[in-house]
């Protein structure tokens, strides 16, 4: 198969036009001296698209056929592996959107976004990585006092050190109240008892220390998840000049066999088996938890992009093989029902793409846009976050299915790598939160707040391009403002029945909680893929001639006749949905 | 995990009550001496499932740890496969709907349905011996010469010998048309040479012999697919008293590491490598392929059933699942959303099997019902079988999907054993003819030939059902009238728009096909379960207290709230496509 190509002339025009990054961050205060613009997307972009193409994406197979192992309480992983991460941190990618006064680029959090999507279509096991350590940096960045900030991220921003998340335990999924694992304090430390499970990337010898952030419960902590706290704990001790000290107690106990993501090492670690694991409190006692969920935005997001970067990596290399396979004397690309599939995996990537690109934006102006206006930023994040986590995930198993079906028999057959893709993105649906979770988390937590006032203003923006593509008065442009109108009276119906149900029957609103998600999703998508044709059917009217423009007109045209019309699906089910779920005695399932 | 427990109640009221196989089946002349009713229906449901849960289901994760391999010209199965296949031989389960004459059983398909359905369930890979096996027999049975019959059957039928299908050749996968493997004459015989891929229990040592059928052209054989004739090439040739004599040359080359069915060997047979492979005519030169489609419907309903059979297997595994498993302090099934996934998958595999099921009696009845109604049989079970095959195995996947979801974490963990059925089933969507082929059958066959006049019939037929489930008066049965009227009007509607471009422009009836299948699928499965719906009703109306007819209305009634309105997405992809698909520039792809 040939390597990942990043499509960069969709990134740019998302970066550059849609979402005009120049003009939007270009002169807030953190990013003032970057000169962001069509030049630095165009340079980084670049970059990172030759490092994902041509360092990680070769590596993909092999870090499949040869999972990480644990023996001896080591972890081995596939060869090449430990070259790239070297790779990522000396390019800067590790700390891409990190504090400059650490190491980091200051880089909008828009162009970190696009970076990991690549990452995650070239090798998503091997993308797992720098995602867990850039996700430990933000936590110590948000909550650790200057020494520890000093001490932890130059090195992991640097890509030299790594570092984990340590929530799971044995029994205790989703449901973290139910925590083992102890730290007793010991002057100015903590002494760290107990094991987690599924620990991406828990251990490995790439780099030379991993900082494992690690929830444990103090000796006299109040019961449940408000009695939980956050701690640092190196694998190898640091000394005050920062050079490396003796090997702590935590260790490898095995790695997973796993349905994918084979090259990603996911451990179960002890914790203090022995004299104790030495651990720092990383901010307050107790709230631990309160800690995690300050970056679990960011991590979502980027769960998020793997499945899109999965879906966009089986879609190139699935157009490739329908360009190349010949069946009934012509290749099946030009079968109207693989170009249909072919066209479905393009346009939803598309849409998925314009809208997580879309919240990264939203992020940045939440965190260093005017004043005035970061707390409504921050209200569609939080909206839109579960949205991103739980369609784009479903979505990618889709896409990287249709994958394997293009393939035929030969994509049942693991030496051609379609079927890594779909196993690879499984997990995706899962961690971080399962898709259920983050249903939950949209109609529970995100709509239940505001009465489901921030998605009303993002219901109103729809409907403003809905007109502004009316007015357009061109035949493409108004197919598609019919069908995404409709979709958007559904979303305003299935909306006010889940607002209704929350008030009245919670666990009515939870039952229909994914279907509303979903539904959230494809409209979302596809409004931002119908904002991508009104602004490339301006481009084109103002003389460009690039087929560009004529192309995403195109592959909206197609989301709107063919996917879109999937929200009347959800739509209908929240609608016409009585007492049947709840109503059923659990018996008789 | 638990073993695989046979869903007999489901079953048996399908085959006794709904579908009534006593008095539709019992006075027909092949039938007369089997006093088809309950009593039969008990005693071999009872039975299969018995060898099903007990002997085979524990088979399953071994197979899928050890897979099948090749070497130096011989294959090895998975421990426990070999006693297994002769336990399936010895309770006369491979020829249990054969001619008695040839020592099968003579049973209605419809039992052999029900059976098939719980070794799929069992364990997909094990469960392809007998399926090929049968599929075979079958195609010798229709085509062979008496001696070929008597020589071949009984051993076949009683498990001492397996079969195989020999088609696909590298480079040709549906495309038949331009096969390179070659048979010249020589005496009563014929010399085959070639190389097949993608041979399903290729190689073995499990039987004394195999019985390979193999596509092949004669020299001068006319060109395409109506050059194609077909073989038996046994592995070892068969003396005039039936003993075995010399190894033909026909060996298997390797195995395919594949995404799932590791149990079942996918070989590359290499036929002629040396001397060339003894072969016999079977049925007439040049017309092999026709030979091979008289045995299509079967075969494609049983790779219908492989989507079925999985996806019931992953449903029990979930649900004791979410039984046991608890967060947030209650047992997970309790979770609205949990429920909502367990209850999908239920209501979706009763749906698919009461529609299979159903097909596999109008099966018997276009083989051996009255003479008069055979042919309209024959129509509704060609217009159904790509319905059956496609959606069946489209569903399958989205089930066993969620059973891994519902495991969370431990789902992605290869030893719980969810992730199997997920990677098992997907080749059922890709062979014997990919779901997009089936689509195509649909609608460019089966709707074509007629101009959609047996689709008509059976929505007359489900127009019946909306009116008896209104008649009934009952709040249940009004709501499931509602939703699958209001699906049938979508089915007429799409239906329509499909016909029309069937007359007009075929790339866009093609384009339409796949969601059209799907369409069908859910709302001819929903029909289905609303008919068991209402007869539930009567016998409950009648005086019965059986919890099984309210556990059936309530399934019904969550099938017709929340899966129904799937058809709305498919009726507005097929209504509202405009030539976004066919206008798209295949380079822009």
């Amino acid at each position: 198969m040939a390597d990942y190509r990043a499509p960069l002339d969709d990134m740019a025009f998302l970066i550059d036009e849609l979402l005009d990054a120049g003009t939007r961050l270009g002169g807030l205060p953190p990013f003032a001296d970057l000169d962001v613009g069509p030049e630095l997307t165009a340079a980084l972009l670049g970059e990172a698209g030759k490092l994902a193409g041509e360092a990680l994406s070769p590596l993909r197979r092999g870090g499949d056929e040869h999972p990480a192992t644990c023996e001896g309480g080591k972890v081995s992983i596939s060869p090449g592996y430990a070259q790239a991460l070297k790779q990522l941190g000396e390019g800067g990618w590790l700390g891409i959107s990190a504090d400059p006064n650490y190491g980091g680029q200051g880089l909008p959090e828009l162009y970190a976004t696009a970076a990991c999507e690549m990452w995650n279509s070239a090798d998503m096991a091997l993308a797992l990585a720098p995602i867990l350590s850039t996700g430990a940096a933000l936590a110590i960045a948000a909550h650790g006092n200057e020494e520890q900030k000093q001490t932890y991220l130059p090195k992991m921003h640097a890509g030299e050190w790594s570092g984990t998340m340590n929530l799971t335990e044995s029994g205790a999924g989703s449901d973290l109240g139910v925590m083992k694992a102890r730290a007793v304090p010991e002057g100015d430390h903590y002494r760290i008892h107990g094991q987690k499970i599924f620990i991406t990337w828990g251990d490995h010898e790439a780099c030379d220390n991993i900082v494992h952030l690690v929830l444990a419960k103090l000796p006299d902590a109040p019961e449940g998840s408000r009695g939980i706290s956050l701690f640092i704990v190196p694998k190898f001790l640091v000394n005050s000049d920062g050079s490396l000290g003796a090997r702590n107690d935590v260790y490898p106990v095995s790695c997973e066999h796993k349905l994918g993501i084979h090259g990603s090492p996911t451990c179960v670690m002890a914790f203090g088996d022995n004299e104790g694991a030495i651990g720092y409190l990383l901010g307050e006692e107790n709230r631990g938890l309160a800690c995690m969920f300050t970056m679990m935005n960011e991590a979502r997001l980027k769960v998020g992009l793997q499945g899109l970067g999965s879906a966009e990596g089986a879609y190139q290399q699935a157009a490739d093989y329908a360009r190349e396979r010949v069946q009934g004397g012509v290749p099946i690309i030009q079968h109207p029902d693989v170009k249909r599939m072919l066209l479905t995996m393009k346009s939803l990537n598309e849409a998925m793409r314009a809208l997580v690109y879309s919240e990264a934006l939203t992020m940045d102006l939440a965190h260093a846009g005017p004043e005035a206006e970061r707390a409504a930023r921050q209200l569609r994040v939080d909206l839109m976050i579960p949205v991103i986590k739980g369609w784009l995930t479903e979505v990618g198993q889709e896409i990287t299915s249709l994958g394997v079906q293009i393939h035929g028999g030969m994509g049942y057959v693991e030496e051609t790598g379609a079927a890594q893709y779909l196993r690879d993105v499984r997990i995706a649906a899962i961690y971080e939160g399962t898709n259920g979770i983050q249903a939950a988390d949209l109609v529970g937590r995100k709509l239940g707040r505001d009465k489901g006032a921030a998605m009303e203003t993002a219901l109103a923006e729809v409907a403003d391009t809905v007109r502004a593509l009316r007015d357009a008065d061109d035949t493409a442009l108004t197919a598609i403002a019919d069908s995404l109108g409709r979709a958007l009276d559904q979303m305003r119906a299935s909306t006010a029945v889940v607002l209704q149900a929350l008030d009245e029957d919670m666990p009515a609103a939870l039952g229909a909680s994914f279907d509303y998600m979903m539904q959230a999703g494809y409209l979302l998508g596809g409004w931002h893929l119908a904002r991508s044709a009104l602004l490339a059917h301006q481009r084109l009217a103002d003389g460009s001639d690039n087929d560009f423009y004529r192309r995403k007109i195109a592959t909206s045209g197609f989301y709107a006749e063919r996917i879109l019309p999937r929200c009347a699906a959800y739509a209908g089910a929240i609608a016409g949905a009585g007492d049947g779920l709840q109503a059923y005695p659990e018996a008789w399932i």
